[in-house]
């Protein structure tokens, strides 16, 4: 049996930013762009070139993908020309192959918000969409307040719809801005529509998660019948979100009726990308993940009921309804039970470290991993850090060099301009191969500009570690989050540092402390001794090849 | 026309407990308890008595409520009599007026997880039942894994809900144990269950969020029939969670076709105070409130779109599909547009000032919000830095001293046993009422444990602030939030101190630099001078009267 093909449409980078907080900037865009090409969607909506400065920035810096980039815009105003709409114009600069309009569907919009009659607004959407087919690209309809419009007046909607399809759009996106729409309507109308002569071949849907029924509405429009699904990643969107991808895409590829029915840009294989990409953005948003969420979620899997943990030790299936390895997640049974530590053994085996089943020295891990993370430590994303503690119990860390005592000083105070500002100081005492030595380093950029005391302490860190100093030359410091995991200026604080090297390797390395600054240096510390372990251990694998 | 009766049945305190790291004590389950029959909810399962140490105690603790308590339990095992089995007993114990026990329906389970015959299985589920009723309690039957059972082998699945029906159970409960099931298989099988012959009026529903469809499943099952719902505030639950009554409640009581079709214990009034109970629940969790959340969330309505924020102020059913205010939630827009004018004069006028529409300042201040956000600063929650800032425009800041200077040293070195230890110590220099006064403190708790750099810098600055000093007493810091709003060591680190004083008075103050310790003094700063304000202004107010 062929499957029918449904198309997938991210518009994380547009609807996505328009969540409370969320601002990209043109390097987080093209990481997320080249996540989303990786995964295999169909379609990415980069931005409103001309409406958002950033945005334009992105469509010249956009990376080359299989996805078609596609801008955004609003149909053309009316009394002018499609070629004479400046905003229109601006929309079409970004030189993407696909270009998506919004306009309206819904009578009241037209003549409240708009201030136009309804059959100007017809005339708007027709002619954008004709001046886009013109200039060779794939045009696209955002049907704005579809489904509102629809109750009210369904002529009208439908008239407007026909408008655009007639002039040449490839798709007719039906969207429910405002999220009001519940499951059983949106399949009802979505059903009336293609009755109405539009072909679901051509029909997206766009919902918003406003009641929490993003997911299901946009199922109930595939059941009747619509081929395209607009969405974003972890359900970023305005006020309660998009319907989110990361949700839908397994759904549709491992579930049935989809699975059997339909087919997509996204391969098995991409599917187990999902997780990571789920937490890379989450990344960079510096939020914390949220351990709830279908799927990708770090508690998807767990089994925290007694009877489900012991159900699921013979068959998984019986408290699984997919297995979590299909989209990169794992599953959790509490650490202190059988399962926790062969668990423990694939994460060691992870970072080369073979242990036999029944090693005393993984109970004595696993008890060190609780009573730090107790403490408000977190090892999930810290890799690095969680080896070098296993190490430890192991037997098997080098010690490279001590550090006897730092000093750091922050202070603020006039300069000789007579302007305030802050400057920051570090000291260094360290002892390499028996050697003491004393590094300071402060803390101005080259613009003279104070970058504060964790820079000022990493810099002189790393300025004197002997014969080690050569091998931290290639080292970069890539990403620092902060998180406070108690109330009050007497909170404990985590600190977990992203560092790189010149052969693009990344790790991950966590400190913790009440003092921020003492966090830090215990996070940069462990990301010295992980980058020193590594680079002996490929020196040795150089010297016996 | 005569509406049908809902019923809505609350496992928070049951599978809202089986959330990873979800663990709550007796008076919190007492409180929440509290808060769902305000809101008015039929049914509260107050957990398994006997499986969990804490639920027998909370049954005796449990405080007295319009809604009907409801312990949590198992049927009887196979080869004894439900008079018998002694982990019904605890379960009866307990005394509430209804009793909920799990058994199976799905045949393999049956098999395979209990190792019994499907006709042991039947008999088990039928005496249990019969055991309750005899007893004078309400009885229900939670059919776990409903839905996989019934795909198995419908004859099977069906026969036990008969056997529970007949023994006298008041409801069957149709569980999607997994969360596998999907809207359109789930409004499918609750209809053939009803055509098999067990009334709707009988069956309730109990659905988790796996694949995110935990309302759109409760809802279908609604539209097919169901009469009672069951879920968790906020989503709680085992994995993903269960289907969430804090989004749940307000669709059918304000959206058609429920609002129309249905009566439930809530009243219109009693939903008014649905964004407080899930706040409180979060609060007891110590989690931060889901922005995104359906209905509830700070974000659910706020319109961050310039199309959206404008056309709002016209009729902000235009892009809200309910008021905010009926769910006790409240309108978010931005400040950086048109919108923004008339918006930030009701913020001005919430602090207390009060501007002419027009005032050539309102420009201003918009525009000086706009720089500041640019650099990283947020004032959604920070309102009293906001003010500080408004009232800078307006002329209207006092200036109650000047700090000339300070010198913040954070140190780690050996103490007098040998071990390391961390210290920091601040010196801050103010001139109060034309004097210089320089205060020093260090960062040592009672403990003597290090308690960071912006302790004793919040010390050193409160120390002596001349004729100041006394108001500053009764004020403390409450919170610090850190983030970081770029990449890399060398990245903007945002503060945000929530500060309270003796009346109980909470205020946000914010502060953004590359240094985290001079973005801490900054808001600290901000915390102080409008403590001051504040006091200033009530003197003022004690004078005149």
């Amino acid at each position: 049996m062929t499957r029918e093909r449904l198309y997938l449409y991210d518009t994380t980078l547009r609807d996505g930013q328009q969540t409370q907080g969320v601002q990209f900037s043109t390097p987080e865009k093209v990481q997320i762009a080249r996540a989303l090409d990786d995964l295999g969607v169909d379609y990415i909506e980069g931005g409103w070139p001309g409406a958002n400065p950033t945005d334009s920035a992105f469509f010249e810096a956009a990376p080359k993908t299989q996805a078609r980039f596609t801008a955004f815009g609003m149909t053309k105003r009316a009394g002018r020309s499609a070629a004479n709409d400046e905003l229109l114009a601006a929309v079409m600069n970004a030189g993407t192959q696909a270009v998506c309009l919004v306009g309206k569907t819904h009578d009241y919009h037209v003549t409240d918000a708009l201030g136009i009659t309804l059959e100007e607004n017809v005339e708007n959407v027709g002619a954008s969409i004709a001046h886009l087919v013109a200039r060779g690209r794939e045009a696209l309809f955002d049907a704005e307040h579809f489904f509102d419009g629809y109750k009210d007046n369904p002529g009208y909607a439908l008239e407007v719809c026909r408008a655009a399809l007639e002039a040449g759009a490839r798709w007719i996106v039906l969207c429910d801005t405002n999220g009001g729409a519940l499951p059983a309507e949106v399949g009802r109308i979505v059903g009336e529509v293609i009755a109405a002569g539009i072909p679901g071949d051509r029909l997206g849907i766009h919902t918003h998660n406003d009641t929490e029924n993003a997911v299901a509405n946009t199922l109930a429009a595939i059941d009747a019948g619509a081929r395209q699904v607009q969405g974003t990643l972890n359900g970023l969107g305005e006020r309660c979100g998009n319907a989110n991808l990361t949700a839908l895409i397994p759904t549709l590829l491992l579930k049935e009726p989809y699975a059997s029915r339909f087919e997509t840009g996204v391969t098995r294989t991409a599917l187990v990308g999902l997780t990571r990409i789920s937490r890379m953005l989450d990344d960079i948003l510096n939020r914390v993940p949220m351990k709830q969420a279908a799927y990708v979620g770090a508690s998807a899997f767990a089994h925290k009921a007694g009877l489900h943990a012991s159900a699921i030790l013979k068959d998984p299936a019986t408290y699984e309804h997919v297995p979590p390895e299909t989209v990169g997640n794992a599953r959790i049974i509490p650490m202190s039970n059988q399962a926790g530590q062969s668990n423990l053994r694939r994460r060691l085996a992870e970072a080369g470290l073979e242990v036999a089943p029944g090693d005393p020295a993984l109970g004595r891990i696993l008890e060190r991993v609780k009573e730090r993370e107790d403490e408000g430590y977190s090892y999930d994303t810290a890799q690095a850090s969680f080896e070098l503690l296993a190490r430890e119990e192991l037997g098997l860390k080098p010690d490279f060099f001590e550090v006897k005592r730092y000093k750091v000083t922050v202070e603020r105070r006039k300069n000789k301009y007579d302007r305030m500002v802050s400057l920051s100081e570090a000291v260094v005492v360290v002892k390499v191969d028996g050697e003491k030595k004393l590094s300071v380093s402060e803390s101005m950029d080259e613009t003279g500009n104070d970058r504060g005391p964790v820079n000022a302490l990493a810099k002189a860190l790393a300025k004197d570690l002997g014969r080690y100093s050569v091998q931290l030359e290639d080292m970069r410091l890539k990403d620092f989050k902060v998180r406070i995991t108690q109330g009050g200026t007497e909170a404990v604080t985590r600190v977990v540092i992203d560092s790189e090297d010149g052969t693009g390797r990344r790790w991950s390395t966590v400190g913790v402390s009440a003092n921020i600054v003492d966090a830090s240096f215990e996070a940069l510390l462990d990301a010295i001794n992980w980058k020193l372990l590594r680079d002996a251990a490929a020196s040795r694998v150089r010297d016996v090849v």
